[in-house]
């Protein structure tokens, strides 16, 4: 199927696709005297470079789970693998990416009938079977072994892969033993030797040779490794780029491992994404990635239970039920769960996903008082029995009308690494969608959008934002922005959802 | 707390708020050769009656429990009683009413601070502590004992409205024994003899008798009462406005007591909800509101099960992920599910649950084939012991990446008529409204909306639309649209999400 | 391990083991003056002939999902037959099966210790490894293919087994369209032409056949067909033997495909069991088996949720608290679901569960008023997507102290065939076992037990038991009485759980 | 109705029940060469004081949520106080309570129809309706106010017995800070001052007087209160009566408040239930009761999700099923799950609700191998919006045949302290009357049983044994015990549940 805009607001050259966009919102003050509304507009011109190019993506834990899974999918799409299980034969597909299985709205006919468009039609996206993968990691278990140890994909799948993916091995990685959990010790053969300032030389010799070798015009890094506890923010130590250099070539303590992979990203150009929920986009980094025009983007993928409650919590609040208590039991077999064993890797976790009610709850200043918030618990527990067969048993306590209650007790069987790895291919797609995008406001110059690519929010758990931007959890706002944003690339009005020629004189 | 609109788009006067709005959508055509997208664009002036009526509510079922919950809510609420229970002294609220508990975003502050506003605060709404209740029952049960026989409110709360209910009795109403379930027959000592047309008059007259009685400006009529049978469509007997009134007069057998409510209430003038599952707004309805500028909307109120299957269905679809299997089982114990046992009238409402996904799944034709469908099952049972307290139990399947699965299983304590009564005055309090917004096209005279307000879409589980018009199903959209609606009537532009400010340089 | 027991109650030969057990119980007379309770005691021996038989097996539906995976599992035992899945590599065993998985409780050390055994390692029972299996199935699909149509075990397992299973062909079995559902038709290309009563001496030449071209010693034929409609029970037609004999004879339509087998197997000496829950053993059955010594058992696996429910109730009911409603909620996609689809084999299926709660509730006059019962419902629903992966969800509530309540919610993912496939294999087993055991009372002649074999209720969701006797659905008890009955054998107490030992004074 | 035993083996006269009891066992030896088994018999006889005591029940916690529970109940009870909720009225009851509301199995009738009988109609327990409540608690609250703040009876319950229940005032306890949560210190303001010696000693005489207050025969004292953290158990320090005493003069550090109230209640001859998890029952303690002939048992009360779980980690085990998985998460909202938000405390509870399985795991050894374990997981949260309803949410994952899986989730709505109140007057009754039977073994002279009432396991999560007995979780087989114990008294053989008469001929 062929689509076609027939809009004054966006043309498209050979090279690139130019739109115009009258951008409006609401600007509010609030003083002792109320809250008063203002509406802006702001007159944008977006370009988007059509040419796409030949793109790597680099993971940060490329042996793990995520890893493998990313691989082999891209692999079986790419070479047409189909397998078989007990329920018969099974093709490749990018089932739960957004860029590659979900539609978008574009409008609707005369007759009434809405009609969608895949994404990957309608935008000049890499396509990821195209996308050569590749990364370090601490274990160096080829990836075809990997893959089997992971136990994520189906045994016939995981057996015709193995060719293809025995001799991908994982370049080493930097490993210091007080970021991750203890038990993640004997996994750690495969680690680069020397100081920081020698991982950070290394990690940027490695990307700029993947390049090379690949011949790839751009490469995308992605931390998928396991979480890392936090780092401690502070003045002198990682608050500028300046300093972070130097912490770095000083070999500071509070140096991650993952700020390390952020920071030799951007000195590269490559855009980067924290996958896990540790605070790897230290002040340092985004202050580096600005002064390069870099694009970084965290954290922890959002998938499974967090998913379903920045939905659920957004349906019951924004529906005048008082969400009451929230309560989120996880347990997982895998190596992610093994490592969240341990208490200063599981509290990254539990601040990454505490965090996603929070906007849903301050929106509603009826029910909540200030200060107020529901109750609500974490756990997440290692099971080695169920595997990367995630589970979550979620119970959502409300107060409704008249003092009753409305109970909703949730049991999610969640294949972990299987509905993380299309996400992780979105976010490479999008980042290097979006480091092709440029803007001009009234006119002026063409410039990158801001290095906290905050645009694709939609896939993280808790998204990092620009400096005085609200961090926005609630699931469906985060995808009508993205929706809306590719709409004005192509010269669409926002969707407003009004569908006014119906409920007035129908003009079409 | 005040709120103020510094807005050139819209301004009030003593009496009304006059909007301009440059409405703007996407116009679709679909042929051989592509799909080509049209931008379009209206300005409309909206003018909204600032004059906030006396408003009676009049619900037919008024003894069953919602009716009964519905009136001791405003009541409790109007009279501030706070009663006692286990865990303590409870006020009285709205919580459920989007109206009265929910919040609308208005915008962001320069530091990017998001804020809210309450909608009772913004709009010119009815205030339901002012609503004067009364309605029909073929139960003449007075109110106070209703309300312990529907044993949903704490027995502190029944025991203190008992002198406050006590008084108010049901009017007749109108019985045909093939309409509902055999098992209602004994509930049956409050009817209106004679013929289809003396019902049709009654009716009339008794609303008259309400206006008059309370001297009320305005009356809004709802359905509550039992699922109904559906009626045959039928070319003579009521395809029009002229047909209907005709086979009211000889008295059809495939008219039913709804319809005839509905065909009383438009020509009284009066706004007509149907909140059950039945087939109430027949043609010849919506052809008699229009001809009478009459407003009408149905059906079912969209509550529990299927309204959080609305956001999981459109949350997992929308994510890429293809669900596969959606079973739906429900049992419950009050009077509803008694008439619900029986399978005609559970028919309908299996007719008006499992459409809830068609939008969705229509909207991904890469996952979907043409006419390929999830299996959908809906069972309702009807199980004394739980009482009103609804029980959901659902599962959703899905495919995801690579053959694996994604099995979401949900246990949900509903509370139906806790949850139904703050929608049924949402209902009635919008609709209301509603019939007090008039726009002009172009500049052309003020105009009514269409008769079928399926504005309002988002508090109905099979929403009814004009000729032409999709069904919206996705809970999100359907309240992005009610949302959108009122930010043009304020002034402010729609709702984009883009937060431009931040993702760019910051401009305000 | 090898086990000894030093009983004087219990000696074996060569040939046999012969016991002495000093049956003790307790008689009950309720008048209006009172219950009297009155011990009695009888003297039994039983006689346990040693010799394992070469064993075969006959399965009517020998090519749905229960044969099939009952032939698989053998197949893969005896050839120990090894398969990987994504998680790995699996060995073939009998999880599932009470005769091949599960332990006796043997006694106590004098340090305590409590000692099991695994009933396999302790009585003489066919070894599941040996059986040779065969059958009937209304359509002629070979078993290979039978296996991967039915889509229960993985595929590496299917692959391995094919070579073993394609030459294995099922017989033609008999097919009357009026008893299974219609949606079964097209499947149905494999069945005996003919009249009833050449049905009847077909099947009797397959089993005759059966045993000689293998060499059998004995058969036990078993339906694992799909659900039947229950027939009319009526003088003359099916209530003695030889009126059943006559009805055959003359074609009747009230007489079932699963009564024509029963009957052959009877009058071919082989036990029989009904896996199914229609009624197959009409009172001519029974009494055709009293007659010729037969031995017959029956209905319905006791799987899954029925199995746990007969726990959960007898669980609450015996601690006191009032189970006041179940609800139960099934759904699956395998052909038994197609079937069951159907109202009338729905209406089988349902008698057969809901009788399950009625022994524990009459158990308990304190809570439950004379005919006072819990609400019960019990659903089946057809879901092609979720396969042979049945799920079953539940929710008990009780009421429980001073008004409260406890609601207990489950999910249970059943897997059908792969839990019943054991349990018929125990069936098998256990029947085979049965008949070689005959008791003497106080000195007299030995004799065969009643031919309604209910001492293994364990397995049996409706089990059908001797007139006079009481049926015992409470799944720990049915256990006990096993358990009891193979202490006997081996001259053992029975277990009455006391520990005195470690209560009283300590002596051994 | 009443109930006759017409039985050679026991007889009644005016004071005392008198039993014969022919007790058998199997003894296991266990050698290279194999296990022996051989049956073991012991002729014993019962002795059990008919007189019913006037009892006391003295609580440490009182005023906690149980505590205030027990007393409403036994006040409601006694004073047939009825109460209205949304429901309607309700009359008190005694659901949940073994004694109380359950029923035994005496035998079947000639028609094959079984029988049963309320234990407490035909065994001579004390009536709770007659127990004197009395105790002691840290926080001075009385009664009245206690029942409201425990938020667990409804409103017009606890306003109806505000006037029995304002004048009990708690009586001054023990509080050491380091055994329960540091969030238990504004509670604290009711406290015994001085030394440990004083506290055992004040404790001693508030026993005295309120046994001669009130004119009480006998008092069970029952710890209630919060749980407190492990104590060491050290040669020297706990480990003898001796030492245990010298401890407490000395006031050593690790002697905790429970088990000063232990030895008070051993020392003033009154039978102690430890109902916490904590190791109240150090061996110090045990060799005290048994030189004072006291009765002690513990420990933690057996409800809830424990009491599930070890119904069907046995069903599941002993049906051949592997269960590889147990996950239990809990949340509570009450006063314990704030105490046991703190980890060392928690680590009392986490101890005695996993071993709950291990008899199950040790009892098979096909399919677990030596030191082979399921994964147990077990999480409390504190999530104070749920209140006393406690929510459990398990899963169990088992591996069935050929590597197929059954998963089993479960939600439980539990209320707390509903479902332990009962139990805790089922241990004051039961412990009451053990301490009324006593036993003569061979002949001679009759002797109290072990001064730890293993009897009663059926009622406790972690039971205390006597030494070299084994540890019964499963409680099927606890509840025989206690059954088979109560048949004995009664002269009626023990229940083989064999029902021969039916399977054989049929001889009554």
């Amino acid at each position: 199927m062929s689509y076609q805009f027939h809009s004054t607001k966006s043309h498209q050259t050979e090279s690139s696709i130019e739109a115009d966009f009258h951008y409006e919102t609401t600007h509010v003050e609030v003083s002792k005297e109320g809250v008063i509304c203002t509406p802006i507009a702001k007159d944008y011109k977006f370009k988007v470079d059509k040419k796409i190019p030949k793109m790597g993506l680099m993971m940060i834990g490329w042996g793990g789970n995520n890893g493998t899974t990313v691989t082999a999918g891209i692999l079986a799409n790419k070479h047409h693998i189909c397998w078989t299980d007990r329920r018969g034969v099974h093709e490749p597909n990018y089932y739960g990416s957004y860029t590659q299985s979900a539609t978008m709205r574009l409008g609707a006919t005369s007759e009434g009938e809405e009609i969608y468009a895949p994404y990957k039609e309608i935008l000049p996206f890499v396509c990821p079977d195209n996308i050569v993968v590749g990364g370090w990691d601490i274990s160096k278990v080829n990836m075809a072994d990997a893959l089997k140890r992971a136990q994520v994909v189906d045994y016939d799948l995981q057996r015709q892969l193995y060719p293809y993916m025995k001799e991908l091995v994982p370049l080493p990685s930097i490993y210091y033993k007080s970021y991750i959990a203890a038990n993640q010790d004997d996994r750690a053969d495969n680690v680069i030797p020397g100081t920081k300032q020698n991982h950070l030389d290394t990690v940027r010799k490695n990307i700029r040779d993947f390049k090379a070798q690949h011949g790839l015009d751009k490469i995308v890094v992605l931390w998928t490794a396991t979480t890392e506890r936090y780092v401690e923010i502070k003045e002198g130590l990682n608050d500028t780029a300046e300093n972070l250099l130097k912490s770095i070539a000083s070999g500071e303590e509070e140096v991650s491992p993952s700020t390390i992979f952020a920071t030799a990203a951007i000195l590269e150009g490559c855009p980067f994404v924290n996958g896990s929920p540790q605070n790897t986009l230290v002040p340092g980094v985004i202050d580096l990635a600005n002064k390069h025009g870099g694009a970084v983007m965290g954290d922890d993928f959002k998938t499974g239970q967090t998913k379903i409650k920045s939905v659920l919590a957004d349906f019951l609040v924004s529906s005048g039920l008082k969400l009451q208590s929230i309560v989120s039991y996880n347990h997982l077999g895998n190596n992610d769960g093994k490592n969240l064993s341990s208490p200063s890797q599981f509290r990254s976790k539990e601040i990454s996903k505490s965090n996603v009610v929070s906007d849903v709850v301050k929106s509603n200043n009826i029910m909540y008082k200030e200060g107020e918030h529901p109750d609500h618990v974490i756990v997440i527990k290692y099971v080695p029995y169920v595997g990367d067969s995630k589970r979550a048993m979620d119970e959502y306590t409300s107060e409704i009308f008249l003092g009753g209650h409305n109970t909703i007790a949730l049991h999610n069987t969640c294949e972990d690494s299987l509905l993380a790895a299309p996400l992780m291919i979105d976010l490479a797609v999008l980042m290097e969608f979006m480091t092709r995008v440029t803007y001009s406001i009234d006119g002026k110059e063409f410039k990158n959008f801001n290095s906290v690519m905050s645009m694709i929010s939609y896939l993280l758990k808790a998204p990092v934002v620009p400096k005085g931007s609200p961090v926005i959890n609630a699931l469906f706002k985060q995808r009508e922005c993205l929706d809306n944003f590719f709409r004005a690339l192509l010269g669409l009005p926002c969707d407003n959802h009004l569908l006014l020629e119906g409920k007035t004189e129908h003009f079409f």
